[in-house]
């Protein structure tokens, strides 16, 4: 039992730590979203390519979440964005806490986003809400279309799926309409946005609906 | 501290458990091996490639961890061999009170081989020994070369690292001597076996050496 009880404590205070923050980011008018995604799903390269143009119109900043190494924050720092890391040592999640010190690092009162990059694992990120707007889950089209099945929380809980890595479809057996069945069956208010950041292709796209995020947030507007 | 000493009573728990695991298939004089890797490394594949192959000259089990479906064991079970499959019920990991259960369901005075899929996920695993002899981390080509340094854990305790879906060599920017210059940084006695199930490349030598820890153990000599 004790596991149990600790579980659902350290549960209860990550919500009201995430509301905190969520409350924090109304205030300030910065959207936040966090990105999800297995190992070597796609999520610092779609960074690469699309903060250089978020960052043309609107203040951003990430949060980069790693068990250990600070290989993704050099890798976003080199395109300029403010980037604060969070080392986990070890710990496979990020937890609303850890957001609770990252935002104290952060100008929030000069931020119109700010992008989490979660820990790389499909499971347990899905479990610890960080007070964010939007979650996205990126899942590669190398990783099969069997995803959204065996890690349905991450897909339930998401406001958009990328579809990472779509150059790479001629040379593998997925199949992206019985994918797109997939995801719906879990969820099917998903947004599906098909990216290829190796071909730069959908990440304007993408670009786009988070700087429309943006815009909702300063007219009062609810999320999406 | 509650978190913390909860933490390490179900670690030393998992321990002795594990402990026992590995006497019983010491005395049973069978195999067990742990394959860990992110969602869509190709672990299933790899098995579905393979046990063909080893059920030719073995007697061979798997055991299946997922967090909710039974795909990969339905997969597993139309290659004739007997799977039993273990459902975390949203957990990030196998656990060794997991497999002493999967164990009592298996013919272990036949059997020469058992081959754990693990949950996918290449944090948690590793943090949890099951009482297997051999741990395999399974990584794609199309992840990149960072994995080892951003998840050591798993790649320090592996014995072995298969590199799947070498198929996809030509379409990625992966760097082979690069890669395995960062796996030797975090462990230098690894075996590496690049493969390709899709083409049937390096998985007959994957299934010898899986055949030869079997031949080492009826000979009583200890793991490689």
């Amino acid at each position: 039992m004790v596991k149990v009880i600790v579980a659902d404590e350290l549960v209860k205070a990550n919500e009201e730590t995430a509301a905190g923050n969520r409350r924090l980011l109304e205030e300030k008018g910065v959207v936040m979203v966090n990105l999800i995604g297995g190992p070597g799903a796609g999520k610092t390269t779609l960074l690469e390519k699309t903060l250089p143009l978020l960052s043309d119109k609107f203040c951003v900043a990430v949060i980069e979440g790693d068990s250990y190494t600070t290989c993704d924050a050099d890798r976003i720092a080199k395109t300029g964005v403010e980037a604060v890391q969070i080392n986990t040592r070890g710990a496979c999640h990020l937890d609303a806490k850890m957001i609770e010190e990252a935002l104290k690092q952060l100008p929030l009162d000069e931020l119109d986003l700010i992008i989490i990059e979660n820990v790389g694992n499909l499971v347990c990120p899905a479990q610890f809400d960080l007070g964010d707007d939007y979650k996205f889950v990126l899942s590669s089209v190398t990783e099969g279309v069997d995803k959204p099945a065996k890690y349905p929380l991450a897909f339930r809980q998401a406001f958009g799926v990328v579809i990472t890595k779509t150059d790479l479809f001629p040379y593998t057996d997925f199949n992206l309409g019985s994918y797109i069945e997939e995801l719906f069956e879990i969820n099917n208010k998903l947004k599906i946005f098909p990216v290829s950041s190796l071909k730069d292709e959908g990440t304007e796209e993408w670009s786009q609906l988070v700087g429309r995020m943006i815009w909702r947030k300063r007219r009062g507007l609810t999320v999406m």
